[in-house]
């Protein structure tokens, strides 16, 4: 895709000029070690609870996590237009109906608060105390309430290696999917946050196609390697969000772990699409990077060609160049990398699918949460699902235990790690982890 | 599906004999028309507001609504389980979170207070002045906030027709369709009540197969007539839910119009099936019968055959006769009724599709929307959708206004209306209705 900076929209540019958090020469009286994925630049949000206390709004930085409530309550987030019940709140939403600007005056002012060039709270120590939580300490919670999730399918190698595995090598990709960012609507009540242990599902399944289907446990278990955003308030029905206006309802990101049941979803599939195959368990990051955290690593996206429709076109630097990786942890010993990718390898970029999914008139509401699909990049060790690693079980994985793997073990952890980073900052997102326990 | 009285479980007999207000004896002093699909029998339940104030929870009865919120606050709901917010509240979940048996005990104690025999509010002419509502003056809403909505594809003429349509007769079914009762998640944002109208939806289609896709308005816009089941909160993640367990997790049915747009659909479905084509809108009616009143109407499903694996046997009749019908009303004329189906046509019934959407762990929560696909019954004339009735546009039905349709035009509005009838009783469901304006 072309760079066209001149034709950038005027406000976008002072929008982002304006995200003075994201200085690279802010340091903080925090101390942050080096490659930590939690810097004065990234400010990542959260929902937190510690012992026995609500769960409330928190931000990270280093090894600690921002109380934004008691921050509150001290006076130190006056003059902006959030209130009490905002951050003393379980999930974030409440805080996100106040939109992009206001989130963007709020993280500039946690900034300031937390810069060592501020006294305000570095020179308080009674307040230090209340409001600094050691994040070992505290416990997360899935960060928004999600009303609808959609997942989307926008990476060419994933859809490229699943149909060479599922149809043939010179048809690989479906004819409509250099033209629509493939998308489908998935569970949001079974979406947890990392960290919670979920149980081998069961279902129907069909191992041989010359007899019936049986029914048992899943025995292609297997992860996705996704990236989620997270939307504010969209517009009412009936109206579009333009590939322009994208960034605007656009919070955060997040790592997402689609989990896939390749058992169940091969029989269940046709014609309407994957159901229990996926809507057993997703996993989704306790942090929320914002959109403008990542805003110094946007890059250029793939020529799309054949050329969009017009309402898919866009302009300027859309996608973002973050670094994923995917381990598995045999129980009691060390986990081994099985896959390296980066969502920069996306086809179709976030603006270009809230555009898709509203073109229409449906409408989205604070906290949805759309996913980007599995992310494979072009080589092998960078595919993002075992089925594409192990190439439909046709191959195993070494690990560092000497076992093997073509798909996922009870009492195997999947840990999914992702960070941004140029030569001078890092905005990571820590990680999503999910232990595989027996099927109950 | 054989009868088996002997081996129904005890509880659930004696369950279906606690329900007293289903009592086809009952008379209440309310005047209540003999067509009425409201009598004292059924007593389903909604959100309704008057004029300015705040929306709350009723009760329809003929053409009254019983305001709760105003009888709870005359101590006539005392002895029961809930208290003021579950009435006085703009969905029903508040108030569906008491569960199953104190849901029962309302609309029994409500049945009591409407009940000819019985002087408590009938003799007090101020209370009923507060708490009966002219039906016409009021605005319904959404009855229940909606996380989660599944559509399922449970009707086999429905699914043999469009297999017809777009593969061949003697293959129309797909492999799984006997074996699962296939569903898929659609969008739960867009589900709008009964009488709000909405625009013809645009997007990307490929209306020539030679051509690439096009950008435009959808021209082959159509209604399913499907009927759709409101849940309890279920069980926590990992667990399942039994047919035999399903009833208790079942709050009442509604009217549900789940618009599609056959051209966007029609490009976009494969591999992971409906999304722009079905996102748009979905209208649900405005009345939510209890599954208890429709107790007397159980009638045995079709024999199924293949055998169902374990997990989706049943036991008794689960399957329920609703008399629905589909009429199209261009603007300023009559209607004309399009389809007359059944809901007893279904191949799948609500216990199978609950224990099936559970069998791998997956949760589900109080106010979650399942909808039971288009119903088409075995003959012409019983087809729940145009895409049957006009057969993919091959021929037209005749509007009693002279003009004919092959799918919705712009400024017509669809209507679908359900009843259950025996001979003592009559269960109904009241309208969906809605009007397609010209493209936004």
């Amino acid at each position: 895709m072309m760079k066209n900076i001149s034709s950038l929209s005027i406000l976008n540019l002072k929008n982002t000029m304006n995200i003075k958090a994201n200085n690279p020469a802010l340091k903080s009286w925090i101390e942050v070690a080096e490659n930590s994925d939690f810097p004065i630049q990234n400010l990542p949000f959260g929902i937190f609870s510690l012992g026995e206390e609500t769960a409330r709004v928190g931000v990270a930085i280093g090894t600690k996590i921002v109380d934004l409530k008691a921050l509150f309550e001290l006076g130190y987030l006056n003059d902006l237009s959030f209130e009490l019940a905002d951050f003393d709140a379980a999930v974030l939403n409440p805080m996100l109906l106040q939109g992009k600007e206001a989130m963007r005056d709020l993280r500039n002012r946690i900034s300031d608060l937390l810069n060592v060039e501020n006294q305000e709270l570095q020179g308080n120590s009674d307040a230090i105390e209340s409001v600094l939580i050691d994040a070992e300490n505290a416990d997360m919670h899935l960060p928004v309430y999600i009303g609808d999730y959609t997942d989307f399918y926008s990476s060419e190698q994933h859809a490229y290696n699943v149909g060479c595995l599922f149809r043939d090598p010179d048809n690989a990709l479906m004819p409509n999917w250099k033209h629509i960012p493939v998308g489908y609507h998935g569970r949001s009540s079974s979406i947890i946050v990392s960290g919670e242990p979920i149980h081998r599902p069961k279902g129907q399944k069909k191992p041989n196609p010359e007899e019936p289907p049986v029914f048992g446990q899943s025995n292609l278990l297997d992860f996705e390697l996704e990236m989620g955003f997270v939307t504010f308030q969209g517009k009412p029905l009936g109206d579009t969000i333009s590939t322009e206006e994208a960034d605007d309802f656009i919070f955060g990101m997040c790592l997402f772990n689609d989990w896939s049941a390749r058992d169940i979803q091969g029989w269940e599939y046709v014609p309407l699409g994957p159901f229990l195959g996926k809507n057993f368990a997703s996993h989704m990051g306790a942090w929320i990077v914002t959109l403008d955290a990542l805003e110094p690593f946007r890059v250029a996206g793939p020529v799309q060609n054949p050329k969009v429709l017009p309402y898919l076109e866009y302009k300027g630097d859309k996608h973002v160049a973050i670094n994923l990786e995917v381990a598995i942890q045999p129980e009691n010993t060390e986990e081994t990398v099985v896959a390296n990718s980066n969502y920069k390898y996306m086809y179709w970029n976030m603006n270009q699918q809230l555009a898709h999914h509203t073109i229409n008139g449906c409408n989205i509401n604070c906290g949805d949460l759309m996913a980007s699909g599995t992310i494979s990049g072009p080589k092998e060790g960078q595919f993002g699902s075992m089925l594409e690693i192990s190439w439909k079980g046709s191959k195993s994985v070494a690990m560092k235990d000497g076992t093997e793997r073509k798909f996922i073990n009870d009492h195997d952890t999947v840990i999914m790690r992702g960070y941004a980073q140029n030569d001078k900052t890092r905005i990571g997102f820590g990680e999503v982890t999910a232990k595989i326990l027996p099927v109950k």
